[in-house]
């Protein structure tokens, strides 16, 4: 009998494998199967709509959902006099730089600003909240494991340091929507692809508002705290990631008929026929699945799930309403 | 005195603060300042060079370095002898999905591939190595302090747990010229912004080389280990990434007049008056302050230092040779 065991043991282990489990589903296909009450609606008040000149007779819109309080609501009013007061109509795209941003704006940077806009502080680059309320801010992402989302009010449980690590700051998460970053006494949303910002000059200016930028390239987070994140591109951003490079300093094109005229940026809700869009409820469990899904993909075309994700790489889902 | 030294603190403290001090160098400047010992040749023969169909009359070439050993030589190996073999010329760019790859190589999927071609094993996507040799990968990044990179077979200093963290590797690094991530028993390259990825089917395919890929968006750092990155851009990925995105599934070009004609890809040193290409030096003190200085910006425009960076927010800087 004792000799015999091993035997049995090898014929065990020789057996055919057991067949692979099912692939796990891909992020998409999870985003896909989502129910319509984990879909949150963005308000048409929320946006802004930009209508480039056509190219080749095809109109270039982009959608851009504004940041909701608390954050850098100074220059978010001030965005929204702006495009009441039709202020871009006529102003051009003048920078795009590889790897970076694009930046919209008055190219002669002397047309005058409509009256009453905020002049912002710095300090409002971060948000200063209390302990009790930065709690709820978190998502982590477990190595191997599914996703924490804590409810609000609800405090995380202390999960493993590296789980929560950032390299730009001590704690990152996904609060109502938006990739944001914190620590102990104020939060503030992160420059992820896409992401909207505000151009300044040296400081102390934080700029009005009247000069935007979206982010093209890796994230590029150490503009976090240092400029202030508006909103970010739900759709159309291809219209503005495959513009040609500028070949002046910083990516600004160099001759005059370079630049991308911009027939008008609105409102949404001044905008006839635009469709309902809405994002994908980080609070939901489709989302948590979601995430889990980017920080370990188990869907049949990997061999390897990475353990983790960085906070630019779980983008949160956005949708034309079905 | 008593009651009077609180005054005088007072009075200290009322002073009209100290003129701050002179702005710390950009990275981009600490990079021209670096003498020219510290930039490193890259040799003709590891370049690939890919001629597009000019735009508008102008030439879009994109040059690419081929990763050095111990990564990904067996694909490094075949795309040797597919270049030799004049293989792409006539293919095309055929996928650019938008925050994520461009994507070239036969549209047909029906060309013969040259003979002689290696199949490599998924076991190759990691370089298996003992510890002692993995010790010199560690370049960390120091919260608000200088960098430290280790010398060839110096030990690194056990710096705090956060200054190494990665989300998708216990450790990352930038082993002679390339940005890495390891772990105890091996390391790999990783898919920054403008590396190039061999493009595959499900595995156990690996790809021979053949179909190639760029990052042009936000790193994709979850295809670490599950694809081959055999190498980068090193000039012209602005030919790649404003490309026009494709409206099919995954940003493939629906239709055939879409695609963008690759007129040849050869290796550098087939290429006449081709340029002298140099990367910095990793191991530079020039190299140690630019990485500082992306984790630390300092510079006249920024007034809070994000304190870290990760691994591809650090690009190597390269450059024709002046």
């Amino acid at each position: 009998m004792k000799r015999l065991a091993p035997f049995a043991l090898l014929l065990l282990t020789a057996q055919a494998p057991a067949p692979p489990p099912k692939p796990a589903l891909a992020p998409s296909e999870i985003v896909a199967a989502a129910p319509a009450s984990d879909w949150v609606a963005i308000a048409a008040s929320d946006l802004l709509v930009m209508d480039l000149a056509p190219l080749g007779g095809k109109p270039r819109r982009i959608v851009m959902q504004l940041m909701p309080p608390p954050f850098s609501q100074g220059w978010v009013g001030n965005i929204r006099k702006l495009a009441a007061a039709r202020w871009w109509d006529g102003t051009s795209v003048n920078r795009v730089q590889d790897n970076y941003v694009v930046q919209w704006g008055d190219a002669t940077e002397k047309k005058a600003l409509p009256a009453g806009l905020a002049t912002v502080p710095e300090s409002d680059y971060v948000t200063r909240i209390g302990r009790t309320s930065w709690e709820p801010l978190a998502v982590t992402i477990a190595k191997g494991s599914a996703l924490h989302v804590s409810g609000p009010g609800e405090p995380p449980p202390p999960p493993p340091l590296d789980q929560l690590q950032d390299h730009y700051a001590p704690r990152v998460g996904i609060y109502v929507g938006w990739p944001t970053a914190s620590a102990k006494n104020g939060f503030w949303p992160v420059h992820c692809y896409g992401m909207v910002g505000v151009g300044r000059g040296m400081s102390p200016e934080t700029g009005s508002g009247a000069e935007l930028y979206t982010v093209i390239g890796h994230a590029p987070r150490h503009l976090d705290r240092n400029i202030a994140v508006v909103g970010r591109v739900i759709e159309g951003i291809e219209h503005l990631s495959s513009l040609p490079r500028g070949t002046g300093g910083l990516g600004f094109y160099e001759k005059a008929e370079e630049r991308v005229p911009i027939v008008s940026i609105r409102m949404g809700d001044e905008v006839a026929g635009l469709p309902a869009y809405q994002f994908l409820s980080t609070e939901s469990d489709s989302f948590a699945r979601y995430a889990d899904a980017r920080a370990n993909r188990r869907d049949a075309f990997f061999i390897k799930p990475a353990g983790g994700a960085d906070i630019c790489n779980i983008p949160v889902p956005v949708r034309r309403k079905p």
